[in-house]
């Protein structure tokens, strides 16, 4: 049965956006600190960066970076994280990742200036939906098929659909520094716990893996 | 030598007070949730509620509750954490804590109202100083004479302590509940890890132990 799942770096501040970008360094140095343990994990490497070669670390941080792969039918995604706040005026934009997009399903980017579908040869296809997190959640349910849908990002996109009560899996892999601005992902969820059972893993990395599931359904 | 130490439990979002209380629940339901782990620790009931019947919890939060209280020659309060924010006008007013205070060491209450010292049996003593955070410890130090200082409270006491890079040693015990509102622990402290090393441990209840240690130095 699907399963609505979220899965997400946060620092222990809650943020999840960093603000201190430059043209110089356009990703910023708390980017590479929030998201450092999860891309050293083998799994980050063979999937993400297309480094096949047994490099990367294989403890708690990595079966959760497994786990994110696992399972999963269909994604959505706010525009901003294909990147249509930055070349949303050009036709050929084909977002971020290059041509071997690490989704491998469908995925529905939610903008209020659709355009025409997507595809990549590595099973990933783009649709851009003007709908609500209900309908696109719809979309996205019937293309999973039975397998799990992702809300990918980015925050506001994410707290719609937990503000909506739409997700049932909420991974958070909390690292151990204070970014003091940015998107705050708790801002406006007070009581989100309510309905979850709320587990926590600490990794050898230092990051706090927590776990709200609905229901407390075995997964 | 002396350590300069923080305890706390703050929420998953961070907020280390609560705002539901009412005239017929003046601590409010948050105040359980948030404080539930830590009550039910055997330490916290032999030490705090002086029920010493060896019932209560023994596992990882008790081990934390239990260096809460090792180690300690003094501490240093808010006006607001012994109530003189609602009784500062009652010169007979003796504190929360009846005749029995945890605390066993000179107590600094910050308070631009001084008032003479309160001694109690059990070696607690309540001395009240209009002083900044620095003059405040120095007198804390003194009276501790090698032994730990731990700033108890409030909020804006404690990040007053941090944000002046005094604190040695934070722990924050992160209960998996959003609280939403209230006085946020983490607020204006960005960067705050620069300097500590940061270790965490996750307790059986879901509690999730952060603790921030200036230079990585052994305890």
């Amino acid at each position: 049965m699907t399963r609505v799942r979220v899965d997400l770096n946060i620092s222990l501040d809650g943020f999840m956006t960093t603000t201190d970008q430059t043209p110089e360094n356009p990703f910023g140095e708390d980017w590479g600190r929030l998201t450092g343990d999860y891309v050293a994990t083998r799994t980050f490497r063979e999937r993400v960066l297309h480094i096949a070669d047994g490099s990367g670390t294989t403890g708690v941080d990595d079966a959760y970076a497994t786990r994110y792969f696992e399972e999963l039918g269909a994604e959505i995604m706010g525009a901003g994280m294909f990147g249509l706040h930055q070349h949303g005026d050009d036709p050929d934009w084909r977002g971020w990742w290059g041509e071997e997009p690490p989704f491998r399903v469908p995925v529905y980017v939610l903008t209020h200036a659709p355009r025409p579908s997507l595809e990549f040869a590595n099973g990933t296809t783009f649709h851009f939906l003007d709908a609500s997190p209900e309908d696109a959640l719809a979309h996205a349910r019937e293309a999973a098929a039975g397998a799990d849908v992702r809300i990918g990002g980015g925050a506001r996109t994410v707290r719609s659909f937990l503000a909506a009560g739409l997700v049932d899996d909420l991974h958070v892999a909390v690292v151990p520094l204070l970014l003091g601005r940015g998107e705050n992902l708790w801002e406006g969820l007070r009581g989100l716990e309510s309905g979850f059972a709320v587990t926590t893993e600490a990794a050898e990395s230092g990051v706090t893996h927590v776990t709200f599931r609905r229901g407390g359904r075995q997964g």
